[in-house]
């Protein structure tokens, strides 16, 4: 693996990772780089140990799949072992533990720690008890920054990718964010990632009381941003780059804001104004737009902004996306531990053959 | 290891093992004789990392402690690693994710997964969409193969003990099938296995209710060999080599079913009827037939179908039963990986004893 | 590493750990000095591969994330891989099976068992099942007793480096144990090895109906040892090396008990009776006076009897605590497997830099 290089190869040797502010444009640049030359292990070409005798503790207090199997797999990737809580149940926090005291403690126990819990600002009072790096897998509505990187470096692949783009960069992209963008956590660090970029345009569709805080969108108008408000969907995503779309979390809701969504949005109203599929995408959308989606999809009952019927289009992301997830996740921990130029020392080929078909 | 030979040498290579129906009688020959290869290191006589750094992504949405931690240790003695989901509130099923987008995201992180799901068919949705191979682990009342695979693989050897066989199959075996025979997957799954041997001679005892679904009997009979149904469990385990009992599983009658069997059944008439013990076994059964069962027992006041005071009878296959469940299971991921051949180079005698003492 | 040495250097080779009573004086000075030479491992100064290839079953059927992946933690820095169940939903049990038939399936899988179980005495039930060693995780209010051999580790630690003893020995040591001290089973463990010591004052300080069991406190009598039972604690905190602080566990009481607690008890009162805080701390304590608490402290409120106001201060040892828990399990786990003599030949330094900051 070529040399870790630059002013910030050492940046993030033992840091925190709690929120998507704390990245420079110069730092996306290198996380991208890093996270190039990590692919292959990601896709079994070559196996790496670099990390073996190292312990994730992977401490999720809040249900989730994806992500805390997303950030195992990764350690498990370079080498390392996991450890795991993966329900609120099995908590110490039942007995009225202090997030100070949990933290303390697993920190004796493990090299690194990732953190999904449901009250905001959750993983920064940890990290402050905790006396090794905690990554924040998610905080309430808050941050959840390893998915604001695998999302704008898929951004940053897929518009690559179509050559609309020479240099990889992700300047002079177009890209509509659509749905919940009140509540969406993924949404709000996605931006804050964007407002790096240059000569952005972002359009932001979503019902009026699921609109996009304030404060956020100030983020990206603040970075020189083009931002339009669209209510109407179809002229949103008409002319983009990008389709980041993104599920209702009713459970995150007031109980009034509820209310108002059930009753603005009768079914069929929903279908036509924030429901993209197949019909609406072939006949709106230019040929390279690509979609994402944070996940998961409610797939039941059609309810989720994005339709089932687009599952094997080309331009369909989402997976890729999941894909990317690895890549960042292996890049972040190998970034932490400071061992990206000792990647290649540790490889070798695995006895078996990759069996995974790849990706649409 | 001897080489991997024969022309279904590569058959399994990247499979999905979703039915006990997608096997021969010439795979199950292949099968047990790499399961005899490869049990050395289920008893930890050597161990291999032929495995290393490949992923099982354990996917349990319904609770299993035995089949779930078969599996991974399986996976572990190959040297691999093992990520997992042992409870369905820890999935994103719960916010209405598609088993689609759940098995192109996880297939994705993965190098195999294994599904145990409440619903049937759910595996073989599933496995469409993975990207990788899938096992079912059981799919509600449907398929459970590698259930049936031990429990052939244990009636082979136990038969093969017994001497009554100088060669190592099944043909010419006497088997009871006891307990509850209508939603009892294991059993169905196990016919469909017993169906390839030839000249076999099949009781089934079971409650009226929970009688054996006509396709299956057909199955059997089709492929020509003798079956009784007996209500009276005595006079159907008297000549046989093998007592197959299994629980009645009360958590998946319609409680139409439920009342009708608490209606029939006292608990006295039950245990004279359905219930195993050990004066009833020396009473009636020859001195060389093994009692089998899929577990769990439900030990609560004797209503399983299989008494505790049998625990320390030698012919008591049980635990040697669920000890054959990782020699299969090891067996099943080295042909779908395709590794028999260079288990041997990855070979080596650990640093520790063995600790454990031998099954009865 | 040196040699195991000593007379009982096998003595726990393919044991079960079941009661802190199975220690003898010279067992615990023979498992310190084990544990002296096992500390670099758990503080990542080098890494051994010693008991790769061996599993672990971490069997959690109660809530619990110190004790479960501080077992976990310990397995996986020896080399070995882990397989848990955390949640008693996960389990057969839900299914009647027994301990006994898991005991038999679990033990068949794996190299050694820890279990954590809600009734006193399962620990034995089970491992007079299993095949393989078993190590009590905690049974209920009856026994934990890798937690009183840390806490005697962390006592022997503390006191030893506060020079107070040249000798390393807890022998003239002055504890005492504030809290709930009848249904605390960490505090029974820790006073059965208390006993071994030489010239031991024990102040109980606890609620009345929360007091020390008799017979627990015969054990100490018996010893020689001077057992004062002070109602204030005040009192019972000046003169002491050690003030060994527990929870209230209001879960274990009897309803006629936790009414009692509740009349008794005003916030008020309770603060001023068995709540330690920095103000009560300095005023009252000997400057050397160490504090421990097994954990976890309810934070909430301030109801624990150890205040969150200490938490920078030198002589609270309650992290360094469960940094000594890994240890000792570390060790336990190479005694019962007997490879500390081979730990040096599977010794290797590590490709990354231990992150940790030094506890306190």
């Amino acid at each position: 693996m070529k040399k870790n290089g630059g002013n910030n190869g050492m940046k993030f040797r033992g840091t925190h990772i709690l929120s998507a502010d704390q990245f420079s444009r110069d730092d996306l640049k290198h996380i991208f780089h890093i996270a190039d030359q990590i692919a292959p292990y990601a896709q079994r070409k070559k196996i790496t140990t670099v990390l073996h005798g190292a312990i994730l503790s992977n401490m999720f207090y809040e249900p989730s799949t994806r992500t805390r199997i997303s950030f195992g797999c990764a350690f498990n990737l370079l080498g390392g072992y996991v450890r795991e809580t993966a329900t609120p149940e099995q908590s110490s926090v039942a007995k009225g533990e202090s997030l100070y005291d949990t933290a303390r403690v697993l920190s004796g126990y493990s090299d690194i720690i990732v953190l999904r819990h449901p009250e905001a600002g959750s993983a920064e009072t940890f990290s402050a008890a905790s006396r090794v790096p905690v990554i924040n897998g998610g905080d309430g509505d808050n941050e959840h920054p390893s998915q604001a990187l695998l999302d704008l470096y898929t951004i940053y692949k897929e518009f690559h990718k179509k050559e609309k783009n020479g240099a990889a960069s992700i300047d002079g992209l177009r890209i509509a964010l659509v749905g919940d963008l009140k509540y969406g956590r993924a949404v709000h660090s996605l931006c804050r990632l964007l407002a790096l970029g240059r000569n952005i345009k972002v359009n932001l569709i979503s019902p009026h009381h699921l609109a996009l805080p304030q404060k956020i969108e100030d983020i990206l108008t603040a970075a020189g941003h083009e931002v339009n408000r669209n209510h109407n969907m179809v002229s949103g995503i008409t002319h983009v780059d990008i389709i980041y779309a993104s599920r209702i979390q009713s459970e995150r809701m007031l109980p009034s804001e509820a209310n108002q969504f059930n009753t603005d949005m009768t079914d069929d109203l929903y279908r036509k104004t924030y429901h993209l599929n197949k019909a609406i995408y072939t006949q709106h959308c230019e040929p390279n737009t690509v979609i994402m989606h944070p996940l998961p999809r409610d797939s039941r009952s059609g309810l989720d902004v994005l339709d089932d019927d687009l599952n094997e289009h080309p331009n369909l992301a989402i997976f890729r996306q999941t894909d990317n997830g690895t890549i960042i996740r292996m890049c972040l921990f190998a970034l932490i531990f400071n061992v990206v130029d000792q990647i290649d020392t540790y490889t070798y080929l695995p006895a078996w053959k990759n069996l995974r078909k790849s990706n649409v």
